[in-house]
């Protein structure tokens, strides 16, 4: 785990990792949810409403977005981070069981007087298309 | 598990449930996203850092956000639900093991040509405070 303090940390600085979706992540993001929803285990209900874009059921969204909070609370900036807020949040393509996705953030500014920096970050596939992106604003506490 | 269509929901249409907070889940949602980050388990830590504002470990905040895929996927639309964007995700106050958030979602916005809904939603603890707010588009497929 980093432990960038707020000092440490450059407007260009990249952190990255890899996170493979299994059925397990799935089961346990739906029991912890409670989200049943059909488009997430059902493949063939997630082919029939996807009308072909679909090849079985589609991995939530939220789950990789939930990676979110790796790159933030291990990488960057690590032990002191304290995620504030996430703008710009948005699902590019449909995620499936198998993929590795890597996670990719960089810091694009830097808020001096209240510790706060903001983080552009990509989610992207074994196929290095873009999945997910999102702005991140997190605090380092040190 | 609602299964409204695009033609059933009307704006202001206002979808709402409860969840309360348990160390399984935080232990589920570690294992999952590997953010292994002693905010979230060490509550000497999270005591230190946070000088005072906290009272022990601090509930991940994309726990608490994972419930928006809930609200879309169970309640708001329900069945064909599928996740577009979010905007203005923020973290107002802290969540602690044991708290019961309430997740409320009203619909703001509709876009007929897309099929697509905009959903405010807010997330209470059983004190009736904001702990998180945000804006999410949902595309509705039926």
């Amino acid at each position: 785990m980093n432990e960038y303090c707020f000092e440490d940390i450059q407007i260009g600085k990249t952190e990255s990792f890899q996170k493979k979706i299994t059925v397990e992540m799935e089961n346990s993001f739906r029991e912890i949810t409670g989200d049943t929803n059909p488009l997430h285990w059902d493949d063939a209900f997630a082919i029939e409403v996807g009308n072909g874009k679909f090849k079985s059921h589609v991995s939530f969204g939220m789950l990789t977005a939930s990676f979110y909070s790796t790159l933030a609370g291990k990488y960057l900036p690590g032990k002191y981070s304290l995620i504030h807020s996430i703008d710009n949040l948005s699902f590019k393509k449909p995620v499936f069981v198998g993929d590795v996705l890597t996670v990719t953030g960089t810091v694009k500014e830097k808020y001096d007087d209240l510790k706060l920096i903001c983080v552009s970050v990509t989610v992207t596939n074994q196929d290095e298309k873009v999945v997910s992106k999102a702005d991140m604003k997190i605090l380092v506490q040190k």
